[in-house]
């Protein structure tokens, strides 16, 4: 195959797979809207800012992952649906609370008003303290998921060791310790692996738990892959802060930089960063080497979020 | 019996129970200590936030309460230790949250500065947002809780209903909402079931979630008891705010006039509402009468909560 070809190859994966990913998106839509608490007994502000913060955009990159994931391990979308919520939830809960004047202020998230923007800082503390319990709620006792109660229990201790201080919000205290300070890399990346990167990984590693027989040698290769994807994520996050466009974006850009954050471009440089990025990438693919065609999905899921504007 | 013997009687049983619930509030600090995640783990600032927000005081009332419904059933406290560690790291994280500037913004929380005053907001705010997970974890994994999955599951469930949005977090919407306005006593009553009353009551029927054997009679029984002392216990702490005395309370008195909130002695007076606290009172002991003697422990607990002034 000569290079024209490889690049139409390449074209035509990544038309089929953003075709699969919006099918994904729909389902998320439709999925987080049945779960979410009716407006007859939430009360009505909470119950609005709730909806708005969860449904009508976003990635879903998350749920994403836990779909590729389950495809990659023979289960189908529906069987680990429930599980992509509760992770789901608690991205958004993390978004809106990051979003508040006290951690990043901003006024814009998915292109409209941020949650405290649209509604106020009280109601959006409230969202994210709402969205938490509903997650693990989900995992507990959501009867679409056709799990034994002992891996209902080990997609809750994931869940949780992914979102608590050891993890994500662990991570976003380090972010915000370290604003206006210089960190040498190793610093930037043990700060990416907690708050961006762990949630990445419990999304793989909660779709893995849900095949309990999974050999030693797959888990093994799902981790490496979640934590190679995991951190290139989030080093394309922050060059697409630096060189993205807002509007594609439906966020502000070069907000890293006005607060000073210590983020792989500004430590590493630009070019550097796009290197590492690839370099991330070929690691995860080399990672689904012993799942042969089957890691499909995973493979086409992380060519699309390296290669993406937004 | 004379008055004076009753009197008397009553003294010294409360001095007994004085002393239990020293011992319980001894054990929880230890048992809290020791499940909080060490600093060689978490960031320094939001690992020294977590511990001042969790350890050194606080009356404990909602593992009082698991361990006297433990005691109650026939379980000892080391059987339920774990369960009222995770109720206590959500009650937690509901003060910290409940304290910042955008929601009641109280500047004393047990005679300390509140977190975001002793720390910063969001520190504060990633306090809650660390407790929350870590008491889902504790339910999931804590090798000290003998419980079954299926019991696990169905503390998570317990614990995440009681704290979500249709508990708790829409409790605390609620109070937000209708400052300065004008409410009914029924609509005073569905704030407090949700706000205060259900984690009182999670934490009764978790202790009885962990007799898998127990009696719909006796269940039912130990509902009643929480949702009578649950709602008194709030009446009693509006009554406080009205009548304490700051320096007992470790909080301002008079906040929820300044606030213009809605509570049972605004809306029906003090004597009504002292009242209340009575007769809810009556009602919790008289809910205990199937169990006989082996309720004593809630008796004294009811007794105390509810003659308590601070």
């Amino acid at each position: 195959m000569n290079d024209v070809a490889d690049v139409r190859v390449a074209q035509r994966e990544t038309d089929a797979f953003r075709a699969q990913l919006e099918a994904w998106q729909a389902r998320m839509e439709q999925a987080l809207a049945q779960r979410l608490p009716d407006s007859a007994t939430v009360p009505g502000r909470l119950h609005d800012a709730m909806r708005y913060s969860v449904l009508g955009g976003g990635k879903r990159v998350r749920p994403a992952l836990v779909f590729a994931t389950a495809r990659t391990l023979g289960l189908t979308e529906d069987e680990v649906e429930a599980a992509a919520c509760a992770i789901e939830l608690v991205h958004v809960y993390s978004l809106v609370h990051d979003d508040l004047p006290a951690m990043d202020n901003d006024d814009l998230r998915r292109g409209r008003p941020t949650c405290h923007k649209a509604y106020d800082e009280a109601t959006a503390i409230l969202v994210g303290d709402g969205l938490q319990p509903l997650a693990f709620e989900l995992l507990a006792v959501d009867p679409a998921l056709p799990a034994s109660p002992e891996i209902r229990l080990r997609l809750i201790a994931l869940l949780a060791e992914a979102s608590g201080s050891l993890g994500m919000a662990g991570g976003q205290a380090i972010d915000l310790e370290v604003q206006g300070k210089r960190l040498d890399i190793a610093a930037v990346q043990d700060m990416h692996s907690r708050k961006t990167g762990a949630l990445i990984r419990a999304a793989v590693a909660m779709a893995a738990a849900c095949v309990p027989t999974l050999e030693p040698r797959l888990h093994a290769g799902l981790r490496s892959f979640a934590a190679a994807i995991g951190l290139a994520f989030q080093i394309q996050d922050d060059l697409l802060d630096v060189l993205g466009d807002s509007s594609t974006l439906g966020k502000a850009t070069g907000a890293d930089r006005e607060r000073a954050k210590p983020t792989y471009p500004a430590v590493l440089g630009i070019p550097a960063s796009q290197a590492q990025v690839s370099r991330l990438h070929a690691e995860a693919l080399d990672a689904l080497e012993p799942f042969g065609r089957r890691a499909e999905p995973l493979r086409l899921l992380a060519n699309w979020l390296l290669s993406r504007r937004y």
